[in-house]
């Protein structure tokens, strides 16, 4: 027997058999009216959108459903993490080709829900769309509250604060290269990851594949960095150094970076993107708090907003997808 | 000299461009951090999430740039308005193809902006989202404000309320007939729509065109309605019948509608889709405030969900993307 297609199902069927995978809703008004109504109780909300589409952002023949349900939860709550809030829900835009069997949407909406009670338990997805697309396409929105903080911008960056991280730095990029080196046929087309492809991978290979299919960023992390005083935050999704670049252009200092803290592989860790972890200032002197560790200190303005060991860092690190996505179709 | 296209730029000149299209930034935190911060002065927020897909939801054939941009503003907005709250941001999530002209992006963000100015004074576009893909996607997250009101939710229709609309009814489905019509060739494929295009087209057939590419959904009533009392209220997107379905379903009621106050085309009024016109019940007797006019009643419960007439209505009318979505390949 064929398996069922998406475009077997109606919009209402395929809603209730995600809607079915996903915690019950916390929200005043959940899925199923025209819009959700959210609490947002210290008269805030925190928002901020990201996409995946098939081709730049994912391969199904590398990323299972599940990954990709989770991945896109996961990007979207590290944004609202960066800001030093505490994710609260989710919406879910959709678009997908309709031969797609209807088991990739059983598997999204586990991953959504999965990614949700692990990084960031309370959070539930509270509305979103379907439509028909020829690209797979995952459009999330998260939202968020401070819980009556202070956002924690990019901007806050002051002289001689410490620079720290929480989170991985050039585990995902690392499981990248694994999959364009390991996982292609003569083409260089994606094939996809059958449990023999694991086998001669070395440990951290395996981890970097498996970070870069679903990553695991410290969501909880980005408000216990705020209560503790960061000067500036930002969520690290484009690679260290140029995230670092960001940061130091929007703080209008200079962000230098010590190579011996960047554990084995520090190239990696200053280019590789994805990963999404946190960066972080805090004030000079002040206890890190748990999670976080010191890669670096905030300098006064040079030519270079970033600076390796006091030289500036001028390989591209980092990347634009733009730039990128031919260099990358497959 | 070639027109520059997406592709020939970076990911930040093109949000530059986009961004000097857009209104200031009324936020807390707007575009350029990991997220936006936004005033929710009464303690809640309410977001809908829609996407815009090449191919099911328009052709750049038709459609241009700025159409697209308003377009895609306007039907979210609507979901906002239906829940009898005021459109406070938009974020926008933009997957394109590397080979669109980059005259596109300006078009699109001149639409974005000209349909927050005209249907939601106040409302700005406070985030989103950049991408590649070889399908033109756009989706929307639009957030709002219920200024201390209850939702207007659907399922609050009680046994004889008015049944009132307020905004077109069949008018955006004229101008998809007229479309695939008059602006296809012999292929069936979409072909641009040249001014000597709309020669010989009806007044009625050149407003639904219009309304088609470019809907006009009445914003504002949404938190009319609410203040009037409406007891339950939704967007008609999909069609009167389909979409008072629905209502009548969530209600646990049967919503009669009288041929009679239908205008001069009931069929098409009863199964056209894409006007966002907003669908309101009200109590007995209440006057309906501006805009809104009586199309109905609600009554007891009966097998089927929605009667003309007193006659239970059979035929299809409205739509859902997935079962259409073939026979409007073009």
């Amino acid at each position: 027997m064929q398996e069922q297609t998406v475009g077997d199902l109606s919009e209402g069927a395929i809603l209730r058999r995600i809607l079915d995978r996903l915690p019950t809703s916390r929200a005043i008004v959940g899925p199923g009216d025209d819009a959700a109504v959210l609490d947002a109780v210290d008269g805030r909300v925190v928002a901020t959108t990201d996409t995946l589409v098939h081709g730049p952002d994912f391969r199904l023949a590398w990323s299972s459903p599940f990954d990709l349900g989770w991945k896109a939860a996961a990007v979207n709550l590290s944004d609202v993490a960066a800001m030093g809030a505490r994710p609260t829900a989710l919406l879910v835009a959709l678009a997908m080709p309709d031969d797609l069997p209807v088991s990739f949407v059983d598997g999204l909406a586990a991953g959504l829900a999965a990614a949700c009670a692990e990084l960031s338990p309370g959070c539930a997805v509270e509305g979103g769309d379907l439509t028909v697309s020829d690209t797979l396409t995952i459009a999330v929105t998260a939202l968020g509250s401070l819980d009556g903080r202070e956002p924690v911008r990019r901007s806050g960056a002051a002289l001689g604060d410490t620079v720290a991280v929480v989170g991985d730095l050039g585990v995902a990029a690392l499981g990248l290269s694994v999959l364009f080196r390991r996982f292609v046929d003569a083409a260089g087309s994606p094939v996809a990851i059958d449990p023999s492809g694991w086998a001669g991978l070395t440990a951290a290979e395996a981890l970097g594949l498996q970070r870069q299919l679903a990553p695991r960023p410290p969501i909880a992390s980005g408000a216990i960095a705020a209560i503790a005083g960061a000067t500036a935050m930002m969520d690290v999704s484009d690679g260290l150094v140029l995230d670092a670049r960001r940061m130091a252009d929007a703080s209008g200092v200079t962000i230098d970076i010590v190579r011996a803290l960047l554990g084995a592989d520090p190239d990696a860790a200053l280019g590789g993107g994805e990963d999404h972890a946190l960066l972080a200032t805090f004030p000079p002197g002040a206890a890190l708090p748990e999670g976080f560790r010191a890669i670096g200190e905030v300098r006064a303005r040079v030519a270079a907003a970033v600076t390796v060991d006091g030289v500036p860092y001028e390989k591209p690190g980092g990347w634009d997808p733009y730039r990128d996505w031919d260099a990358g179709r497959g």
